[in-house]
């Protein structure tokens, strides 16, 4: 893309001025549209050093009002705290809300050919990087983001000659490290490298926009002119659905609920006590084990009303270090978390390496509460059961255990439950009349979850169904099934 | 405290076990009575290495409901991030929300007591670190939050046995650090600085208690029955108010809005352009300069209606390189925000060493808006005087240049730019209901304000009122006190 890029003719210096005083005004004049629409925009600016992504970034922010916009800039190294979270993590965290721009100046390219320049990035290394990219932008598109990507570009000699004059003065020496004086002396090198990438990441969803940087102005008309034409297509598309993709994942085939049998699915109080002893001590020196060697675990939780998701969540707590995990519970999301992509607040929740993240629901109330609700639009929770695979190939790619449990029982035992639960009165807090209403549409749901299984029980992170009529039995076979998957990770050493 | 504390006595096996019993249970029965009241609890532990901190808080986190709490850790050292922060930034991001606990396993003492153990922290910033924290501690008990204080005591001979059990196995050898080994060899110096530091943080409003750690259940009895009397207490005085304290900062004599005059105070558009163009070059030169040197700013402005902050800002921001700036708008907290100590959201805001924070609107909304509006009690925006005062000494010793700007406009003029805004279709997203109804209580707010400018207008963080009837006077006026403070704080080369 950088080689065989055709430089653009800048205009006359007056033509020029008429032309950015025009598409400021077009901007600042679509905010209104932008925040009526709920649409959310990436503005992603890489570039050489030198090629004044800043500064043309200040001019454009310059025109927006501050409510409006965010900006973030990223260097290529990770510190050492996101190092223990996936590639994509600190990237995730800074989408905008609806309505709502975020400037990037330097996103997560760098990261990436940085380490490809300087041999730190294997080959099979990098082709991941590529994939989870294009999957990140596939899925911010689909689910209304638009991601407008500008490569600014200067040729060697300018670029010297503009460091040469940072360097000159002792307040703007400091923007001048030795990265950039590499890049300029291996200049063909760098161009290479960032070739492949433009190459590797373009898409018809994000395509790439080369920008001439060798004047100022024209760079900030280039970007502003961009900028607007994106704006305009994504608000005439913003009823458009996304196509909803075929699984590429190889999946574990799962029983349809009305095949689980709680048959003989119970403990005697004298085999619980005991199992449960003996598998909290185990799990209890996994934790260390796992804390030694970094390895972050993931366990979701799903399940009917009632079916005792928290009891079984505290069976494998007791074991635990506390400063080792997380229980998150998940209810609707708060207007902030509601504003952005619906993965956002999950991302957000990631447990660093070494820890435990233990979720009370999950980023599977898309295509089950949000789905029959009507919270989000069908093409949206058709879309996500493949989402909701990447997100986790993510994870487990990063090197995560991610564990998946489905808390089942019946119709009777649900009724039951809430029956005590409406007569014991320090239990009635934990039933609303929503439990209620849910309870009505579970064949709904029954359906929901069934296709749910079907179609997310991946092998890298697959479901399991606990048999939960009686809760012993389903609290020790979750701490079997945690204790399996991280033996399999941890070794035996 | 350490020296002459009396060491309690451990019940009996049997008797301790009914009296753990029941502390749990009323620990569970209390979380509803918790929530209804939205009591924020801080339940804050210290102590030696291997007294038992994590395991006791993991058996007490056990006994509630996920929803109802967090767990944070914190080490002795601040991550080269968070060293950019104030001391107290990454301990105030952690505090509850309302009705919800935190439990600390190590709080902010840690990073004194070692800092001060090793010799890299001064008798005088150990006197600021500690008044830091001591005026925290009073603005959160004041806001309504409980904070209980425990620290964990063993011996010697007792701290050692349980280390070499530690190292004894390879999965939790990793659990005893250089630090801990230090801490038993150097026992006695640390039991003296500990000491220190539990006198000189005991307070009537959150006092210290000192666990006796030989018998982990006695640990976990002492907490909980700590823990459970003083949400007793803390329900029962929900509805008491706490003292406003006198005024102890110097402040600088303001004027009363009614003295303020427009007369001369404008420019030609001519003179305008020029300085404008001046002093933004200045500027641009300046914010280099004080990234440089790592210098944080906090540009803080409050204003009437239409009195033209935006724009005044837009003419800061323009000099600024946009990496190195964020302009924070502030509109209603978020349902998250709401819940929390007012200055939370704040704290969360700002900007690092180096960076340029700019508030258009600001933490004292508490005694404007709130105050008129009936959001917070009179107790409470009477306090904030004082509490947003010692929230800028926070920032003003951590070397923060802190710069409030009231825009000034007299009634007049606001009533022309709100029939302009009305009138011109292009604008009239910035004019609301809400706008025509504040300016009804203009005179309740002229009041507010002059007290507010009266009340806050310390030395390290004064006040300056800009008359903005003309604009461009006011801009100009801004940049000048924005570049003279700079200039101050950032020398001349």
């Amino acid at each position: 893309m950088l080689k065989d890029h055709v430089k653009a003719e800048i205009p006359e210096k007056e033509e020029l001025k008429v032309k950015l005083k025009a598409e400021r005004e077009k901007l600042a004049a679509s905010l209104m549209s932008i925040k009526d629409a709920k649409l959310p925009v990436m503005v992603i600016c890489e570039g050489f050093g030198g090629a004044g992504v800043g500064s043309t970034l200040g001019k454009v922010v310059n025109c927006i009002d501050p409510r409006f916009f965010k900006l973030k800039s990223f260097g290529g190294k990770a510190s050492e705290d996101e190092k223990r979270y996936p590639f994509l993590y600190r990237y995730m965290l800074t989408i905008p809300e609806a309505g709502k721009f975020t400037f990037y100046d330097g996103f997560w390219m760098h990261e990436i050919t940085d380490a490809l320049l300087d041999g730190s990035l294997s080959e099979k290394l990098y082709e991941k990087r590529v994939s989870s990219i294009q999957s990140a932008e596939r899925a911010l598109h689909d689910n209304g983001y638009i991601i407008l990507k500008f490569f600014f570009r200067i040729g060697k000699k300018e670029q010297k000659k503009r460091f040469e004059k940072l360097l000159d003065n002792k307040d703007t020496k400091w923007r001048v490290d030795d990265g950039d004086l590499r890049e300029n002396k291996e200049y063909e090198d760098h161009e290479r490298v960032y070739d492949r990438y433009l190459n590797d990441t373009d898409s018809a969803i994000a395509p790439w926009y080369i920008v001439d940087s060798e004047d100022e102005r024209f760079s900030e008309w280039q970007l502003l002119s961009v900028i607007n034409r994106g704006i305009d297509t994504a608000l005439k598309n913003k009823a458009l659905a996304a196509p909803v993709r075929q699984n590429r994942f190889k999946l574990v085939p799962m029983q349809k609920l009305s095949e689980v049998s709680f048959e003989g699915k119970e403990l005697t109080d004298e085999e619980y006590e005991e199992e449960l002893k003996d598998l909290q001590k185990r799990l209890r020196a996994l934790h260390y084990r796992l804390y030694r060697k970094k390895i972050p675990v993931v366990i979701a939780y799903e399940g009917w009303d009632a079916a005792g998701k928290g009891g079984n969540i505290k069976r494998i707590t007791k074991a635990l270090d506390p400063r080792g995990y997380e229980v998150h519970p998940v209810a609707s999301p708060e207007p902030h978390e509601k504003a952005r992509f619906f993965l956002w607040r999950f991302w957000n929740r990631l447990p660093k390496t070494g820890h435990i993240a233990i979720f009370d629901r999950t980023w599977y109330g898309r295509v089950m509460v949000e789905r029959l609700e009507g919270f989000c639009s069908e093409n949206d929770w058709q879309r996500a059961y493949n989402e909701m695979n990447e997100f986790e190939k993510e994870l487990s790619d990063w090197g995560a255990v991610v564990i998946k449990f489905w808390v089942d029982i019946d119709k009777d035992t649900q009724l039951a439950r809430f029956t005590d639960r409406q007569n014991t009165p320090e239990k009635q807090w934990k039933i609303t009349d929503e439990d209620w209403r849910n309870r009505e549409k579970w064949d709904l749901y029954e359906a929901a979850v069934d296709e749910m299984l079907e179609k997310t029980s991946t092998e890298f992170a697959p479901w399991y169904i606990l048999e939960s009529v009686d809760k012993k039995y389903a609290r020790i076979k979750a701490l079997r099934i945690v204790i399996k998957r991280l033996e399999e990770a941890c070794g035996k050493d």
